[in-house]
């Protein structure tokens, strides 16, 4: 591989074993797999998941959604508050796929309601405890309010409640973990068993990365959305939900600069190549990705005496103990697992596996 | 203009008054201006700086100056230290036009020499206080052994000196800003007097927005390479190097959901668009944007009672008094001034003029 520039690397198989380990623990747990495709955002990557037998796919835009449709998927739900001023593309997407969208707001009940020409399912999204977005998830009034605006509606199909639950990013005990998930899925029977008469085939979709992980079954819900997984990132490892071994992609980035004086390698890649997420380490430091050796086959688990202190635009800054110093010289590629994936591929616009060959990314095609 | 996703707004008046003053500045100063063009990587936006004179300009990638030299500018300057991994490109530049590098470290002006077949200008990088990465600009025997190691060559050409102060990001007082400019001012003075009998022609190059904003006059330097004040954002405002009204780009986003138990608005708008960038404000609190009204002809200053709390892959949180609460509906456009133009430009790949023209970026024809 000729590589001169930062480069995003894609270990296929570890993807592939990412995604299939993810497939068995549905099928054993008799939940349907609607994985996020925000993380990799790729027609090829995607090909993978329906290889193992994935058909419905989780998108957060509806320009992601039509790229995805171009390339034959069928069952697709934006998991992002619908934004009702793309309703020309969403009504040309409902046309010719299963689309699902969410709501929070009656408002926006409203103007679906109103600007629809074909059939969509709709869910609610519910606010389990991340407080982003949802409904929170014992406002019954509200969620009475809502269905009884879709129920009127012959273009709005109720089905289900959706949460996300972010805030297991924060934690990194496992029971944590398995707490709020519990939690948030308590909440969710709640609402089925209040709704259960009027929509018996109402769906519970929970689905974040750590949860879907860390779990290994997935009692009383219907179906899980996680995307991160197939690619890892140390954000995750550092949360528990993989090991080192697991993270599917590694930035590879040329060394431009040595400060013998400070213990400093700089790296060409910076915020518009990693972005710009920080994981704050156990030992209170930050980091902007984990150094790793580079092997013919992929990358080694992260070395010590290696830390990337700060990215500017283009430029990262390496800190390194002075008995390693000398093993990177100018010219050679470094390998930093990335703290966050999903915004590393984006920022990226591309994946080269670890076999050259070239995945495309949306953000590439457009 | 129909927006219905998150978009780039740019107000081409502002551009060309912010352009115009800096022309005007270094006019005034007897020194050229080689604007940093890594922060609209616009070929449109360039030309405005083309109309007012400017000739020579400063890119931070070998793929970016080729994207301008292919679009009619022969004078560049990649500030940023030779990635000598790309010999072939940097070969083909060098061979159509006036190609400055920039190098830190004896190995790389080695590399150099090897592998150059044509003429390139090649700059030192001082250190004079960032440290980020520059020769210490008091390390006379390695600025002695580099020069010694370029003087051998035919392919390389001596220019001079070149300092960026990034620390003065890390200011808000113009007197601290005019101390670190001056510091370094007096530091690439000792240098030009010990090696100006050798090199008379060579030059002194410095270069960031705050400095270049705040000082009136560039005595001692040759040549200044601001590229952030073509645009400005919060960031500089809170420095000092600019007003509100001189901003010139601004994020329009639309409003997906309303959450008036905890008074947020959501935005379609997040980290793959804005970024993830953040400043924390002389309250302490960190802001990821600052909210504008949107107008006929652009946006308003500020306004009160909005804050932008958060920012994941696509969404943004707003916080937002109880008497502002009311004033944005689902299905609204929010307008955003963003915390770092240069990586919003990047993130989002293209700009849409308030006049409604379509601007490219790089990131964004790749």
């Amino acid at each position: 591989m000729n590589i001169t520039t930062p480069t995003l690397l894609l270990d296929k198989e570890k993807a592939l074993r990412n995604i299939s380990r993810m497939v068995d623990k549905t099928k054993r747990s008799g939940v349907r797999l609607r994985p996020h495709f925000k993380t990799h955002q790729s027609v090829q990557v995607g090909e993978w998941f329906r290889e193992q037998g994935v058909e419905a796919i989780t998108v957060s835009s509806v320009h992601m959604a039509r790229y995805f449709a171009d390339h034959g998927w069928n069952d697709i739900l934006v998991a992002f508050p619908a934004n009702v001023l793309e309703m020309e593309s969403i009504n040309e997407l409902a046309s010719r796929i299963k689309l699902h969208l969410i709501a929070v707001n009656q408002e926006t009940v409203v103007a679906l309601a109103k600007g629809l020409q074909h059939p969509v399912q709709l869910s609610l999204k519910i606010d389990a405890g991340y407080h982003r977005t949802g409904i929170p998830a014992s406002n019954y009034a509200e969620i009475d309010a809502m269905l009884a605006l879709i129920q009127g509606q012959d273009k709005l199909q109720f089905a289900g409640f959706v949460v996300h639950n972010g805030h297991t990013y924060k934690q990194t005990y496992a029971a944590a973990i398995r707490n709020i998930h519990n939690t948030s899925v308590d909440q969710l029977q709640l609402l089925r068993e209040r709704y259960k008469a009027q929509f018996p085939n109402l769906q519970l979709s929970v689905g974040d990365t750590p949860s879907c992980s860390i779990l290994e079954s997935f009692e009383g819900v219907d179906e899980i959305r996680p995307g991160n997984f197939v690619f890892y990132d140390i954000t995750q490892q550092h949360i528990g939900s993989c090991a080192f071994e697991e993270i599917a992609v590694c930035m590879v980035c040329p060394v431009i600069a040595k400060h013998p004086d400070r213990g400093e390698l700089i790296l060409y890649g910076g915020s518009v190549h990693f972005s710009k997420d920080v994981l704050v380490q156990k030992d209170g430091n930050a980091v902007f990705g984990r150094v790793v050796e580079l092997t013919d086959k992929g990358w080694s688990e992260p070395l010590e005496g290696f830390e990337v202190v700060s990215l500017s635009q283009e430029h990262g800054v390496v800190r390194v103990s002075a008995e390693q110093f000398d093993k990177y010289n100018i010219g050679d590629l470094m390998g930093v697992l990335p703290v966050h994936s999903c915004l590393t591929a984006d920022a990226m616009r591309g994946y080269l596996t670890t076999e050259g060959e070239p995945i495309d990314h949306l953000s590439g095609v457009r």
